[in-house]
């Protein structure tokens, strides 16, 4: 067998008559008397294998011993399937395998549930315990690959549109805002925090290199246990110098989010079929409402006064993503302007109404997707603002240094990754979204065992 | 001004004769009389602006407020520069902008130092002291766009060889072997630690997914100040299933490292000049030693005799490469086959002489650039090793779950953007290839002023 060389599952049928090599994981055995179906998996796909005692003994023979998740390579004949039996949810449904040879590279022991199915009917807790093996799964690894590609084509966007990549750190000296939900380090024996966002770094990198992102992890604990809240999560971050406004910004921020729903459409198919997810609709211009025309909207349309709210709750996201859709089509919905007192210090505040920021938030199906806005770059309005937050200036004075130097206007926004995959799928709980969630009861395994 | 759009200073000599709008900052202000010359720099590189007062009195007078690092947007006419006037250093050096409007975007306070100059010759606590400033400088930035292709590179070969790309965790629950030199963190009460390697997690995912990639932080604790060590690095990992043998993965490293180098060489020629480095040469086939052989070669080429030592050490490290230079010009040689005993419990060992293993470095230029190898992909004998290595298997559990359940033949490799960055620039110190280096000393303030 070691002369052939291997072929992937996806590649099988362009093998038809031919004898081939593959290699995988045996995803399912049926037995039917002399005759046993495989179902192989390799990173490409799924193929049937038929092994029949009558076509080779020998193969025969080696089939009884496999069971479930065993490692393989099978060497075979690549069979054209009739017509009526093509399965189109498999990459190599047009073929199949007749089998000549069966090496079992390593054997697994017993599962402790079926991978079978199409479905994997775990509680959440007992997915991730055995998350070593629950990954091995085409539902699960679904995720990681729409994962996978909102990452790549974030990226990829960002690339094109003359952002640098730069790698954000990960250990800060100190917390700028607050601080009740930061983890801290213990660093050569002084304090040290996890950041908690890449926020002023890239400020900094934006005032140096202009356009910039980042795909970078963010520490948030939280103490508590929600279905949209990790302790470590994948921020994808990016800045930009030279705006005239924050639109923008807001035009960048949208280009991207279409760009990454176009390529996760174009190449994760299957993977929204799996989940009966159907990516949200864009259309040409997104509708963008300030804070309080969402509310009056709101108001107007179920009588539900929030109009003195310096935010949007949960209900009114659902509200207002409902009123848009019905208006325009649109599952997606921009929303700025915001009091500015109740934002973070760097937000920049509408000249001609100082009480609102140019700050904004992307809302689709009643979530939020995205945020940013335009920050301020003057450097006297900045040190107004932090005396204001009351902040302590030797906290933030790497960023304050990179403004005294002259900044022109610019601004930003970010979005989680394992949010975003969990909204395009679906999915009811953001650690499904997480390959290996940190929440304050797991890091892996379940924390009180091990306490 | 308003109405026309920016042009960046690499697009500037496709409007020869046309008005445009530049925008960036000022780095340099020379004074001639009734005409003054600017260097404006922005995110695609320097244009070279004159601003003659005979031409345009106004924009000579906004001229005259200008000062370095002053952010602003010029109007102005490019003009062709006569043959000998031509610069080959800057991207617009075909031509140069009669400017007739000036507007200041933001005005910078003065520097603590010049930044007009080629050379940034400033000491290192002085150049990471004001990193928000020094960022600006080119050479500097050439160091981070080398670095961000580099990055860019790894990722790109290794999609387009099949490998599925995962976010490896940043905390980790507990520390596999020694820990030392591991960062502690407070996590809701209890212990967990920041992860030192992506090591057993691009197993457990590569057990699932079977050809993985990451590019990830990594942090050590290393209680010690040298010019190749920082507690916080991004690591460039790899990992795949189904090998036939470890020189598998050696081969995918070398066709990765090629591939890096070469996309630095097309992409960074003028990055590469400003050091003057030139990329190390790695010809068709990289020379391959096990230990014994390089120390063989090494004791008859000096008569330094370390053919029992278990390592090479960095003066070993530096011969071996001169040696392999010398006989086939290639800057770089793999070394091979470590004491099994010496190095981590899941290297696999050479089945004919189980006292070596199949774990390999790659050196270049007298320094280790990667490492990597074959692995235990069987779960017998990883519980052996497990047991002889003296480790607590609930510490290794997720990993261990993942080779119960059949892992074929794999292995896979590492290496550090940052380290690989300082070798290819030739830099003196691994510090100045990261924007924002964490050592025991420094966290962007030096910790002596914070404690």
């Amino acid at each position: 067998m070691a002369g052939l060389k291997r072929v992937l599952s996806s590649e099988a049928s362009n093998f038809i008559g031919e004898e081939i090599k593959i290699a995988g994981w045996v995803r399912i055995r049926r037995d039917h008397g002399k005759l046993i179906f495989l179902d192989i998996r390799d990173r490409s796909g799924i193929i049937q294998v038929v092994v029949n005692s009558k076509f080779s003994e020998k193969a025969y023979k080696e089939a009884l011993e496999l069971k479930p998740e065993y490692a393989v390579t099978i060497v075979g004949r690549v069979n054209k399937r009739p017509e009526n039996a093509i399965n189109k949810d498999i990459v190599s449904g047009t073929v199949e395998l007749e089998a000549t040879g069966i090496e079992i590279l390593a054997r697994a022991k017993t599962l402790p549930f079926d991978m079978g199915g199409n479905e994997l009917t775990l509680e959440l807790p007992t997915l991730l315990d055995h998350r070593a093996l629950t990954l091995r799964h085409p539902k699960i690894q679904a995720i990681f690959k729409v994962q996978a590609v909102i990452i790549d084509s974030f990226r990829e966007y960002l690339k094109k549109e003359g952002f640098f990549e730069f790698q954000a750190p990960s250990i800060v000296p100190a917390v700028a805002e607050g601080g009740a939900d930061v983890f801290q380090v213990d660093y050569f024996g002084h304090k040290a925090y996890l950041s908690q966002s890449p926020q002023l770094y890239k400020q900094i990198v934006m005032s140096a290199f202009e356009r910039v992102f980042s795909v970078n992890k963010i520490f948030r604990a939280e103490p508590s246990v929600t279905t949209r809240h990790l302790a470590e999560v994948v921020s994808l971050d990016a800045e930009m110098a030279f705006i005239d406004s924050w639109t923008d910004v807001k035009d960048v921020a949208e280009e991207a989010v279409r760009f990454i729903l176009q390529r996760v459409g174009k190449e994760c198919e299957k993977e929204l079929k799996f989940y009966n997810a159907t990516l949200p609709k864009m259309i040409d211009k997104t509708p963008t409402l300030s804070l309080r025309e969402a509310q009056e909207k709101i108001f107007k349309h179920s009588g539900r006064d929030v109009r003195k709210e310096k935010d949007l709750n949960p209900e009114d996201e659902k509200e207002i993503c409902a009123i848009i859709k019905e208006e325009t089509g649109s599952d997606f919905v921009f929303v700025y302007g915001y009091p500015t007192k109740n934002k973070p210090f760097y937000v920049y505040p509408n000249p001609e109404k100082p009480e609102y920021n140019e700050g904004m938030d992307l809302l689709c199906r009643g979530i939020e997707w995205l945020s940013g806005g335009r920050r301020i770059n003057d450097y006297g309005q900045l040190m107004e603002h932090v005396k204001e937050w009351k902040m302590d200036p030797k906290k933030v004075s790497m960023f304050l240094e990179a403004f005294s130097y002259g900044v022109p206007p610019e601004g930003g926004f970010a979005f989680g990754s394992e949010r975003m995959t969990m909204q395009i799928l679906e999915l009811s709980n953001i650690r499904e979204a997480s390959m290996f969630p940190r929440d304050m009861e797991r890091v892996d395994e379940r924390l009180s065992k091990t306490k």
